[in-house]
């Protein structure tokens, strides 16, 4: 029976912390402000948004929802960037993305301010990501990742990781936070020769295939900790990860659950970049 | 007995390539040039610089030699590579690190054009070698062991591949690459607890640890392709790798000596970056 990593105390402890830093940034005349921006009505953006608002409106994080329709043009969304880029009175943006039709990705991406990149989706969040150094934030699935490994007090120093994805929003992104914290990274995907083998190696194992259920007992062995990325849908309509949890939560030491894991943090982490972003602003008033 | 790698026959073939391209370019009145920027008087920089300019009049690359007294300050230097960014008669540059003194690196990093970064140091090159999109150029080092590794065939994907070291100017970036070629990619370092169970799994191994003959016999087992990042001086003046090579050679299947391997395909993957900066340019010109 394997412990049960669950996001909600995760979430809980975060929206602690950020309840205090929010009042103390409101106390000095500072309303940390997240402009969301959505290119037409895809239903998971909405649904994203939704969760989003939710969660800005119960920590008192303003939100400015920007909504533009599908027959916005390259330049249009990129001057609505820029404005945002220019307004003092918000701290940070998201971007739904993939963008619906045939937009210049790279160049919405590039648009973006990395001061103001709450996803790590500019090439200062990036290289912020890959070289460790503070500019821009890593995206928010990634940190996630870290924040419940650090919730429940895993050590990570010499600690064998192995990164199921080498996607740019997660698995890349959290193998150099686990290198960054002194663990020995594997980054395994789709080319890789017998994963099990190399799964089963691991202290820590972070699933992020994008595959429902392809981690199944063939992969894991006692003691380790599983995180699940996975966000699939099955047959039934309902939500599963890329662990097969009915098969691999007896085995193992710990794992997280989906849904209620990495995708109840996720938002959390999103709002805390927003108040991150706030108080670098604050403080750099305060230092002038 | 190791099939040896040596670097000479990749500078070679490097070499013909290239020759061709410049011949090309300059038929279409373009002399690719680059920019060196030293501050000081180190031997190192001085030994490496001299190494550039040999290499660039053999291949009639131009070179602009810049040099600095140690004296300069902040604003001198940034001023500096503010004109190689203007000048479209260069069309690289490549600055020798660690700066001596008490300059600020992340502010003189970030003052070079990406376009012109010939040895991954921006921002824009950093994040273009842990995204894989085309922008900047990746360290010299870390692709000269590719070039390497792609000289003498070998096959990277599905392969296991190790890195021992996590630095920004091999470590990582060369995992990011090997993770381009769909290798399965564990990065060790100081950190990692019984390297050599690690490394001893890997088909090919990248030694980058900065430790004179740190991976010995316990390291490695037959049939694995060991390239050897390492340049060091033994007491007795002598440069050595990370690899001890004496101990090393017997066991495996192929192997980078040091001196003659990497380091002889480094400065040749510099002058190839000023040749593709050239191409770029003239590419740009052609479709206007």
């Amino acid at each position: 029976m394997a412990k049960i990593l669950y996001g909600k105390p995760v979430m809980e402890a975060m929206n602690r912390r950020m309840t205090a830093e929010i009042a103390d940034l409101k106390a000095r005349g500072i309303a940390p402000t997240l402009a969301t921006l959505r290119v037409g009505d895809r239903p998971d953006d909405v649904a994203y948004e939704r969760g989003i608002l939710k969660r800005c409106e119960n920590l008192d994080i303003g939100v400015r929802k920007i909504v533009l329709p599908l027959e916005t043009s390259q330049e249009e969304l990129m001057a609505t960037i820029r404005e945002i880029n220019a307004d003092d009175a918000i701290h940070g943006c998201l971007i739904f993305r993939k963008l619906p039709g045939n937009f210049d990705d790279d160049a919405v991406c590039a648009a973006l301010a990395p001061e103001k990149d709450m996803d790590g989706i500019t090439e200062g969040s990036l290289a912020g990501v890959f070289t460790g150094k503070d500019r821009g934030y890593p995206p928010c699935t990634a940190q996630a990742c870290m924040e419940l490994l650090d919730f429940y007090g895993y050590e990570l120093k010499g600690k064998k990781a192995v990164v199921i994805g080498r996607s740019l929003v997660i698995g890349k992104p959290v193998a150099m936070m686990l290198l960054g914290r002194h663990a020995t990274v594997t980054t395994c995907h789709t080319r890789t020769v017998d994963m099990p083998s190399v799964t089963r190696d691991a202290d820590v194992l972070i699933a992020a295939a994008g595959v429902a259920g392809v981690v199944d007992s063939s992969y894991v062995r006692e003691d380790q900790v599983v995180i699940d990325v996975g966000i699939n849908f099955n047959e039934d309509g309902r939500m599963v990860g890329d662990v097969n949890y009915d098969a691999v939560e007896p085995i193992v030491g710990a794992i997280t659950p989906v849904p209620g894991g990495v995708g109840t943090v996720t938002t959390t982490v999103l709002a805390d970049h927003v108040v991150q972003a706030a108080k670098k602003i604050a403080a750099a008033a305060h230092g002038q």
